[in-house]
């Protein structure tokens, strides 16, 4: 017996791209819904001690390593956001009271010192909390900067600045959250829960100010073949395996394993082609206008909501128009994202945060920031860490010459039963197919696909 | 932020095969021994539901997948020695009751019963156990096999057939212990402590066996001089690139993250170079006699035998001669391993695990094993997924043309004291040189090495 993933140094030395995937072998799977109904709770959180030993073993100590750290430190598109939002509206940020959840190796505090800050409290659950504390004395913001090293649910506000006044006028403490906490698909992670216990427990109701403040799921259709035909040969090669290995376990020890074909088969189909995949998107391979599936403001938005994307919610729905252009539409502009010779290989999943001013009825005394920044980690801007979420179809679906495929369904995301730092999504949609150029509603219908039904692990 | 390690799936997925390692720098290491006095006990079996709860994540879930089973099925040299000590053995088998610890897949279960056995405890933690139990009943042996999910410690012998009598005669009611519990260098994975627990509970005092009934640990130096190069090599990459992170954080961002140097350093030092690494070595890499650092009678061994090799225990010391040839000793045999060209890279552990009949003086009337086997891990027998650990120096030592090497020094073996499924291994030796064919202890002294002590994580 050995088990190799007992060791945790190994594993945060992989890099995070993730990037094996391929192509497709049938239409409307029909695989159990395994968080169909969930509503499941951070297991950190809800006072179970054996949860919470979980949840940081699986959790938080990849965190606890420099190794990770310089990873997120070298996302320059993340660096830049935060840094042009931090010290490009110092104004905001002179004399206040800061708080960084999550801060890591402390980075976004020692910034909110430069920025100007009074007092600046960086709160980190792992043992980076003693690196972060070094930096910021080495960087000459120790009289600013004061590391917390725990939970942020577990934090006394009388313990802070301006604390006991704020709990007796029942208002908060903290002038501007800081926090880095998104996740694959913003909410992978779950760390968005940690945020709003925070926020409620030590932000100003109405001048308090969350950086980001808006944060925006995307979803679209595209184009990814090469990725999706890997991912198919992997799992086709890793069930080979499997057939061989039962025929020689069979004639070597007198032990039938074909019991096992069908649970080895689910285990290999959800890893393969049931998980997605991390890329990074060009923009050619995005083939219609992206679809906005979530908003969040992040000074009102509710534990609720960061459990994911229920069934039926607003922006849950997408219909998508993939333009197959002929020679008379080529020129004619009539959809930006024109595919020649395309094919859809699935749906791509990313988000974009805002450091903007406050948007909320209560927010409108709240300082205004005067240079807004966006952090995009789409296809039209680049590499980040974060990449795109691809989730590949098992059969994909070819885009007509002269045809435009109207792509319609809906998306839902819930965390997964045993874990629920990660995400199942379900993505259920039906194809129709029209003359390009005809209207969406009244187009004459010369095709219309079945609905296919999938759900995809957000590993 | 994103962490790619809170998903287990691809871990698992990971070859258990680690193959990077490289060549040195500096003697005499002076890293700081993080378990030096470590009694750690089993997370799992404390009472504490939350570290508990961590050993799960951390070391069960692995298990829970048939890819990684899989792995463990297909290593034959492991399959054939237990099927042949099973199959070959069936008389002893033949209407006992046996139980196998952490029965995984089952398989061993399957074979106890067709060697005959009249009931077969099947005994297995993870979810691996509803697999286990569809095994059994496909191969025909569900009326001989019982599948209990659940750690061996919570089960309750009055539950097993003759539980109750062997209470009340204080003798155990199993025959046979059959299990696969050894991890890499033997004890990683710390499962030998549930096993001895088992033992204790549940086997018949004079007449019960083991299976493997003994375990042998083996030590030597060993030439490794590519894997060891790439090793540093590795290190020293990953150093220049966190300078130039540095340096460009410091440009760009305004935040001197030197402050951080020795602790990224002593990670990535602990990372490439303080970790043994996983080999199929060749035997002409074996430089000495392999020394014999460890041995368990599984029937007699105890939780603190378990626990590793102490300093100054008996075999923890070693003493190798590695004869550099000069053209007169070259076909004079005077040592069964000479090598020529030859570099001391590092040191090798593994082990071996025989099957055979009881040596203790309470087993004196135990069942004979007419068929003894031996399942060895060692560069000798190929290929097996434990492989060897191998720990390189980090500097080499070189063997001279017609001069004798002598080390001679201690190993440590001692559970880490964040994960006891873990060891850290302390090595302490000194090297003399005398000429080839000189006697060991009166030769004259040529040379007199310092003491070089490092140690090492088994990751």
């Amino acid at each position: 017996m050995n088990s190799e993933s007992t060791s945790s140094a190994p594993a945060a030395l992989i890099p995070s791209s993730v990037t094996s995937n391929g192509s497709a072998v049938t239409a409307s799977s029909n695989v159990e819904y395994r968080n169909a109904s969930a509503t499941g709770e951070i297991p950190s959180y809800d006072g179970d001690d054996r949860a919470r030993a979980t949840d940081f073993a699986n959790y938080f100590c990849s965190y606890a390593q420099l190794y990770h750290q310089k990873q997120m430190l070298t996302d320059h598109k993340r660096m830049e956001a935060y840094y042009d939002a931090i010290m490009g509206n110092a104004d905001v940020f002179r004399d206040k009271v800061v708080m960084d959840v999550g801060t890591g190796s402390g980075i976004l505090a020692v910034w909110a010192a430069h920025a100007g800050a009074r007092r600046v409290y960086a709160v980190e659950y792992t043992d980076m909390a003693n690196h972060a504390r070094r930096l910021v004395e080495e960087n000459g913001v120790g009289h600013v900067v004061t590391v917390i090293q725990g939970a942020v649910e577990d934090i006394d506000p009388q313990s802070l600045e301006g604390g006991k006044e704020a709990m007796e006028c029942n208002d908060g403490c903290i002038d501007i959250i800081i926090s880095e906490w998104m996740g694959y698909f913003l909410l992978r992670e779950s760390m968005l829960d940690s945020l709003i216990r925070a926020r409620d427990k030590f932000l100003k109701k109405n001048t308090g100010l969350m950086f980001p403040s808006h944060t925006t799921m995307y979803f679209a259709p595209v184009m990814d073949e090469e990725e999706r035909k890997t991912s198919v040969k992997e799992y086709t090669s890793s069930m080979t395996d499997w057939n061989d290995f039962v025929e020689s376990t069979k004639t070597m020890y007198g032990v039938d394993m074909g019991a096992l074909d069908s649970a080895f088969q689910r285990e290999q189909k959800e890893y393969y082609l049931l998980s997605s995949r991390w890329c990074e998107l060009r923009m050619e391979q995005v083939l219609a206008e992206p679809c906005m599936v979530k908003y969040l403001d992040m000074c009102t938005c509710t534990l609720e909501e960061s459990r994911g994307i229920l069934r039926g919610a607003p922006g849950s729905s997408f219909d998508f128009d993939v333009v197959g252009e002929d020679d008379d539409t080529a020129s004619s502009s009539l959809n930006p994202m024109p595919a020649r010779h395309a094919v859809v290989s699935g749906f791509s999943g990313w988000f974009t945060a805002d450091f903007k001013s406050r948007t909320d009825a209560d927010g409108s005394m709240a300082p205004k920031i005067s240079h807004p920044t966006l952090l995009s980690t789409g296809p039209e801007n680049g590499y980040t860490h974060w990449g795109q979420q691809v989730f590949h179809l098992l059969s994909n679906i070819p885009v007509i010459r002269g045809q435009t495929t109207r792509i319609k369904g809906e998306l839902e995301l819930a965390r997964n039963k045993d874990n629920a730092r990660l995400y199942n999504c379900r993505v259920r949609f039906s194809t129709t197919r029209r003359r390009t150029g005809e209207p969406k509603a009244a187009g004459t219908v010369l095709m219309n696909g079945p609905v296919i039904e999938t759900v995809y692990q957000i590993p």
